[in-house]
């Protein structure tokens, strides 16, 4: 993976950690004012998800003499299908399993939430039909554990494509992936053999990062995020009370929970209260999990691997966040097709493989992803 | 290190991260009434330092019937140096290398903290001198960074036991790390030769932990604290105006800086805004300090060792947090001297070292502490 382009585009990796904002989706956003919305900027059009940007916005709102717009440059890496499989072409990868990003429906009212969910589940379903077998995807719920379990169902039997659900860390009723409500929702996903996948977005610690723009938010806070919301199911207990087969999927490699692990069966061992209540420690549980792969430097996709094994971890890319940084200026003026470049933030995440074994590789590039998602 | 005890004994470490209540200490911990504060309960004193406990106990006081205090169970382990010396020598630490545990001083006003510190740190010394070379100390400061400087260069000119200064988060004006103001202080320490051990206290991602007692603030909130402490300072710059020399200690082997390091640097990089402003990627500043290996699980301090380098990595044990859990229960009838236990918590971090190099283990249990504090 180091000896250059060639060898990384015949890699035949399976994506599993990959965003689409569906055109329906991009409607939706645009004909919001309110975050999260899409609104047009010097050179195109900007994202804003995050709160935090949304104040950005307020506060800074165009310069278009120095070409600067607030919120983030987004062009047709973010909605167009032909665009992605370009990206894939150049990156090495033959299946992307496509999911909604961040924030999904929360922002929506209920009703509309279950709506909008079928109909972006029924739009990735034809998505993924025309691809000629280039495309999977994660549906989306209703954020309400009752409907989510009807869209469980419908997706199992309907929709053959969709292999799994992303969910946020809210779960489905905002109160945490600890709601004991959450488990019809856990076993029904258990029982079709659909996988969820966690995804951040929230983030934890927001109060300390204003100072440092996006960087400390994406770097800490959803990584905190996903760790939090995670040791929470697992301190709970629920998973005592859910098949062991159930199939999680933990963004971003984990947050920071095969480092911490360690720490966390220390302090529930020393915590009898809490130890009481659950059958293992916590370890045995996140060992359960698959995780990606999208780390971004070896000693923790090493560490990821020597906590959990490299049978549970699948190559992922975030595409498309975190696009190549010096040509995201060009972008600014011209709108530039991103999928002509070499994504650093992609490579990263091959690069940080390439001192492990040929089957430990195999593994996390293709053969876990079809055992997890049945390809 | 996993023979059994007697090679444990022999083991002649240096710990790093060993805090002890003075006496004085504990006298003003007595005398109030808020966190943090000594009390009387069931069986022994009860300690509460984190505002969690102290409204577990006002809700739930003394229950004597059934032998429950809120609080944590105390005894001389906390501030008996013969106590510490039994649990040092049955646990192979040949040399303990002394801090005051947190909260420190900072819920002092600023004169009564001028005035303890200066107290505190000459008791420090005196205990020191009189251990026939088994303690050396980090000796504590003012919340202030002028008067801080001060006291440094007392430390450095009148108490030769004492090599560093522990630091809360919260830094010397209650600003954080990145506290321009800071930078006196930073230059003093580099120029006096001594270390900052930094270590956390107040939590990050509080509001999430409460169901769960003291599990996640400890395993999650200490560690998230650490790293977002620090990756302030690294993305302020200000470590740009501070000799590379700098003598940084990182407790809990850096909080989750060593598994994160890398998507910090990918995130700075796709910020243009913060990458500018920096000499280094993040991960440059982060590998220039020092660790301890209070990891508890050997994925994390072995991520810890690819990340940073085993030069510049130390032994530590946290005593006395975390006892021996079940002895702990016995605690709160007998106040039994628990340093005739062994503890799980210090075998454990004996036992990730296990599978590592003669080399590597000596230099973290021993040759790295004695060149970074000159011992």
């Amino acid at each position: 993976m180091s000896q250059g382009k060639k060898s990384v585009r015949e890699l035949d990796a399976i994506d599993l950690h990959t965003h689409v904002y569906l055109p329906r989706y991009m409607d939706i956003l645009r004909s919001r004012k309110d975050v999260p919305f899409v609104r047009p900027g010097v050179g195109g059009e900007r994202l804003v998800i995050l709160p935090a940007e949304q104040e950005q916005v307020e506060r800074q709102g165009d310069v278009k003499d120095v070409g600067i717009s607030a919120g983030r440059p987004i062009g047709g890496e973010y909605w167009d299908v032909e665009n992605k499989l370009r990206y894939m072409d150049r990156h090495g990868i033959r299946t992307s399993v496509l999911s909604l990003a961040n924030p999904w429906l929360d922002f929506l009212p209920l009703e509309e939430q279950i709506r909008q969910a079928a109909l972006l589940n029924d739009d990735m379903e034809k998505l993924c039909q025309g691809s000629d077998g280039r495309l999977l995807a994660f549906g989306v719920v209703p954020q309400n554990s009752q409907t989510a379990v009807n869209e469980v169902k419908r997706l199992a039997s309907e929709l053959p494509h969709v292999r799994g659900v992303i969910l946020s860390t809210a779960g489905l009723n905002g109160k945490g992936l600890d709601d004991p409500d959450m488990l019809d929702f856990y076993r029904e996903m258990d029982r079709a053999g659909l996988t969820i996948f966690l995804h951040p977005h929230y983030g934890v610690g927001n109060e300390h990062y204003k100072k440092y723009g996006h960087a400390l938010i994406l770097a800490l806070g959803f990584t905190f995020e996903t760790t939090v919301a995670v040791s929470q199911l697992v301190l709970s207990g629920l998973l005592d009370q859910v098949p062991d087969t159930l199939r999680l999927l933990l963004a971003h490699s984990g947050g920071t929970l095969p480092f911490l692990a360690g720490r966390l069966d220390s302090c529930v061992a020393h915590d009898a209260a809490i130890a009481e209540k659950l059958q293992h420690a916590p370890s045995v549980y996140l060992k359960r999990f698959y995780y990606d792969a999208v780390a971004y430097h070896e000693p923790a996709l090493q560490c990821l691997i020597d906590f959990v094994g490299a049978d549970k971890i699948v190559f992922g890319t975030d595409h498309p966040f975190f696009p190549p940084p010096e040509e995201n200026k060009q972008n600014e003026e011209g709108n530039q097709d991103l999928s002509d470049l070499d994504w650093t933030s992609t490579l990263t995440n091959y690069e940080i493989m390439a001192n492990m074994s040929a089957e430990v590789q195999c593994a996390m590039l293709r053969s876990n992803a079809k055992k997890l998602l049945g390809i």
